[in-house]
């Protein structure tokens, strides 16, 4: 045993060959004898290195005093010492050439100030030793692909056999991930591995995303974010996941004021922006859910078949009230319901009375006695239209229930379209059940997460469009440092073609009176003073001055309004050309650490706040992508002439929201920036104010 | 045997004291067996009479060949005969004096037209005998309290004994019922009775209600709901339920025009307009769900415990980024979360950090080593907190789970508030469920459940303050039948009070010229003719007409306009008054059958479409209750003021809001009525333009 040359790889923490357990014993009340017993009961085929020095043997396997008198180095050593022994266990992992220390022990920096030092050293002593680190304030990892159940929580003793498929796991809460585990065995998901990454104080999410996009095993890969270390690592990988045909779904905590508190003082990750995540998740083609336990149901249904095709959705149901229900809850969530084919209402016709052969289809409103050819015909029918892209059952106790259960089975197994059991039976139907497992058809048992299922199919077949990254903007150079005047950010935003009202600075009212003839009546006055924020609260703006004595008037008042606004400052007034009615929206860009410059679009005037009707992306977008920005705005009718009013210059607003967007070019020097009112009209698209904040 | 001389009670229906089953056998394939079975399993003690020409006893019953040949005239008949004898079975029946058939024939009206006059010819028949009628198109009747499992549903075979308990089910829907009696054994919801009522030919809905009402053994009614036969009595019902102390649950199904196509189809049942039915379970304090499975949970637990009290929700898991995801859920959906008190904080220091004592409570974030005196105190602490008006605990796979489910039973057992448990462990932890079930806690297994019963728990104790009944509006006459002009709206809209702009009629520019002289400029010309709709797209109307000159245009133009529009009648063109800017509304009254007169109140000018912002009310309303009413819409803040306005009269804008919903006194001659827009200024509310049909 020596110290490592290199860093042990992601796959071999994901599957390691070998691996002490420190403290372990046959005491299945404690830690240490959870993590043994689960790991031998699940027959984990590598080598077991029980450390224990009051101990020659534990359930058969030789016990070791310490890692240092271990034969070899293994590839795990899990740790789950007190915080007061963790230094010293750490130190001698390192000094063995231990790969990796899974570390349960928890009440480092998500619980005080004195935790985070002790973590931030045990990282330090970590990286002397080109060790790895999993957690702190982890529970663990169930690799079933390596028949490895590394973890305290009890459920791996109840669950049986692993249940093994293509259902990837990384959570950042332990509780959760156990939980989850219970979840996916009863609902008959199969799993490649969970790994519960606590603090992600050395090894994070990103990195257990990249090991499970190359383990061939898994399809799918569900997330439980609570603070993401690298948005920008990511974004890449999620692109490298679509490439190799790999969806990866998340859940994110810190959604709300109240959850991001609850993230903080879990795992002591700061939630960040949720509306980063959001865009981030939209523009990578990540599917967020709100529910983890629904997410590895779904993730269960789509790892179990082929994704969804073009077409809509097919349901087959066997109550009418239950179907009615589900067309409502279906429509108000947006999705696609197919319309049958003249064929499938062909082979319809016998089975069914016109009038009955809706989607979703009812079995009891059949035609006639019942026999199991009418259900066996209508299943075959829906899943054969070539309109329908998934079908689903929802199976309410009926009559048939097994012969229809072997029908529906039948037509998952030819793989051509995803096919959704709900088994909406409760517990009840225990063969049924039994069978679906048997059978490897992962089901739900719930209309909520029927749902969840047919909106992420969708949502994964449209990611394709959606899926983007913003180019590397062009470096725009910082005028200076603080806060910006108003002629200071409409240069900036001139520089890239975004049109600005005509303008001239005055100092006194003969050039003011001068600047107006030129420009045309009427017009707007404008006072300009360095660090002055609210102009039309002190008084500095005049809009609509219609003539050369309305000017004089508003020229006298503005001109006191900035001696008291900025005193002993030189009077500046701009004179500026009035810009016709028209559509306001709001465009701003912000920094949000680790995820770039966002742009942040949104309805001006009145509606921001009745509307919060704000959408984001990264930031620079091209005119094409500001113009899909729009589109997902509620005002879009708008700017379409809603009312009688002519269109707006869809084209000039769209090149303006990408010029404001370029502005990301400012790179670190920019803190935010903000032009509000963009104010589009049939004629152009002008910036009339703007406010930036450079560092 | 003869005929009967009273109608039998809906007592009687629920719980008979002998029943006839036509087509009695032993084969469970066929209707008449599994009736039969079922009844016999599930203990019946009441008289069961066997009906089967071709046996002399099944099951040990003996057998009779005809309903004419019984004894005695049974309670309840059971007709499941085809429908080609449904005639000459029902015929008999009320003959022998049966009190009521279950009739589960079905292809009647929700079939054919053929089958609507069958039914309807049933129904006659019957009612010449006065014998009820359940259904037709129903499954019968599970009734615990009776020891009546008179249905064919096949999970009656799988249940077990039978759940006794408070929450009945009236449903239009079999195959739901069948589920829903599934879904409630398998999570511990004790049933007082289930219904399913089919066509509602004769006996609908509301009689079960008040039957349910009536009955001791009933504290929630859960209401699967096609098509309302009787609005009117369901709304008096519900306040009987809630001054006996009992709450009602519905869905609805046809939510959408998907979802009403299936409804038509499933039960003949015309789904009208569910913002009517939504209103009405508002004013009725009636809570509307979305999801019937969740339904029959919900009310699980609500016939568990108390009411909710005063105060906020207290949650403890034991999964912090469960916990966090909750919260998040939570905040989402508007449920009010507690505060701790400093006590409950005192209480909790000695186990959790400074930092940690959150809601959720995070039982994993404790101090120092686990012992189960830590979670016990948590619970009690959270659970005694004064301002935590229902505990939720939500019980992941976690260390000590049975001591804790022990804990949170005696808490439930104290009955001092609501204690919901949220078992979410799948089918995992069976011995947790089992001991659940044996103590009678009615639990939920999944987030989307425990946030519909926190929802419906606060909507309840909230929902005292929203009943209302909108009182029998005073008599209106109606002027004449037709499409009235705006003058004649308008004559009718200032008799209630409501304020319109000063107006003439004139006929002539000098007329108008003194009109307008009199008004005072600017002022608005409107060309008045009978029968015109659109009068804008018309060019009837000039707005902000400034001078004579102005006028002198205007009046030429809208005068010919007038003769293009309705050529051959005089000339009629209003001068009125311009009302200064403010904010615009839309007041709307309809008549939904059955429903009464509805108001509806929206955000007129572009809102409407942007917004979708209406609410609706049973009209008229009081001043109160329309401030009530515009306090609900998006645009509420515009009304107060928003971005430096002057804030509206509101007292005036209540009161042409109730003025506009006195219309109702209309009666059956108003069809609808639309005042567009009603703008709200400073100085008070104006109808500036109504359209109304009479009948």
């Amino acid at each position: 045993m020596s110290r490592r040359s290199q860093p042990i790889g992601i796959d071999r923490v994901i599957a390691p060959r070998s691996l002490a357990l420190i403290g372990a014993t046959e005491d299945y009340t404690k830690f240490g004898g959870r993590f043994l017993h689960h790991l031998v009961e699940h027959g984990y085929a590598g080598q077991i290195y029980p450390i224990n020095p009051r101990r020659e043997t534990v359930l058969g396997l030789t016990c070791y005093p310490s890692i240092s008198a271990l034969p070899v180095a293994p590839d795990l050593a899990l740790v789950a010492v007190p915080a007061t022994a963790l230094e010293a266990t750490i130190e001698e992992c390192g000094k063995a050439g231990v790969g990796a220390c899974i570390v349960v022990t928890a009440q480092l920096a998500e619980f005080s100030a004195e935790g985070a030092a002790l973590e931030a050293r045990v990282v330090e002593i970590a990286r002397g030793y080109k060790m790895r680190l999993v957690g702190p304030n982890c529970m663990g990892m169930i690799v079933p692909a390596a028949d490895l159940a590394l973890s305290s929580t009890p459920t791996l003793r109840y669950s049986g056999p692993f249940r093994k498929g293509g259902v990837a796991l990384v959570s950042q809460s332990g509780a959760l991930m156990g939980s989850l585990y219970v979840q996916s065995h009863d609902h008959g998901v199969g799993l490649s591995g969970m790994v519960s990454i606590g603090n992600q104080a050395d090894l994070e999410l990103c990195d257990f995303v990249e090991g499970f996009i190359a383990d061939p095993a898994t399809r799918v890969i569900c997330l439980y974010v609570e603070g993401l270390k690298s948005p920008a690592r990511l974004r890449a990988l999620a692109a490298r996941a679509r490439a190799a045909g790999k969806a990866i779904l998340a859940v994110k905590a810190g959604r709300t004021a109240a959850g991001s508190v609850m993230a903080r003082s879990h795992t002591s990750s700061l939630a960040g922006s949720f509306s980063a995540f959001e865009t981030l998740c939209r523009e990578a083609g990540i599917v967020l859910l709100d529910d983890p336990d629904s997410m590895i149901l779904v993730a269960g249904v789509l790892d179990s078949g082929p994704a969804m095709a073009a077409g809509g959705i097919g349901v087959v149901c066997s109550s009418g009230g239950g179907g009615a229900v589900l067309a409502d809850r279906m429509a108000l969530a947006g999705l696609p319901v197919a319309e049958y084919a003249e064929g499938t209402r062909a082979r319809l016709d016998a089975d069914f009375q016109r009038g009955h052969q809706n989607n979703p289809l009812d079995l009891g409103a059949h035609v006639g006695s019942l026999d199991f050819g009418i259900f066996e015909r209508a299943i075959r029918a829906v899943h054969d239209d070539p309109g329908v892209g998934l079908l689903c059952y929802v199976l309410t106790p009926q009559p048939l229930m097994p012969q229809t259960l072997e029908c529906l089975i039948a037509q998952w197994q030819r793989q051509e379209k995803p096919v959704l059991v709900v088994l909406n039976t409760a517990r009840f139907a225990g063969d049924l059940r039994q069978r679906l497992l048997e059978a490897g058809v992962p089901f739900v048992m719930r209309t909520d997460d029927a749902l969840r299922v047919m909106q992420t199919a969708v949502a994964l077949r449209e990611a394709g469009a959606a899926v983007r990254s913003a180019a590397a903007p062009a470096p725009v150079a910082a005028p200076r440092a603080g806060f910006l005047t108003e002629p200071e950010v409409k240069a900036l935003l001139v520089a890239q073609g975004v049109a600005v009202p005509q303008a001239q600075a005055c100092d006194s009212e003969a050039a003011a009176l001068r600047a107006a003839a030129a420009i045309g009546y009427p017009v707007v006055l404008k006072g300009v003073a360095e660090g002055v924020v609210h102009k039309s609260d002190l008084g500095l703006v005049r809009v609509g001055v219609a003539d050369e004595a309305a000017l004089r008037r508003a020229f006298a008042e503005v001109a006191a309004a900035c001696a008291r606004a900025a005193p002993g400052t030189a009077l500046r007034i701009d004179v500026q050309q009035m810009i016709g009615a028209g559509v306001e929206l709001i465009v701003g860009l912000t920094q949000e650490a680790g995820f770039g410059p966002q742009l942040v679009l949104g309805a001006g005037g009145i509606h921001v706040e009745l509307l919060g009707d704000v959408v984001q992306a990264s930031a620079p977008v091209t005119p094409a992508e500001a113009e899909a920005m729009l589109r997902r705005l509620r005002v879009w009718p708008l700017l379409q002439g809603a009312r009688g009013q002519a269109p707006v210059d869809l084209a000039a607003l769209c090149a303006a929201v990408a010029g404001v967007s370029r502005l990301a070019g400012l790179g670190a020097a920019l803190v935010d920036l903000e032009v509000n009112p963009l104010r589009a009209t049939a004629g152009g698209a002008y910036a009339l104010d703007g406010r930036a904040t450079l560092a």
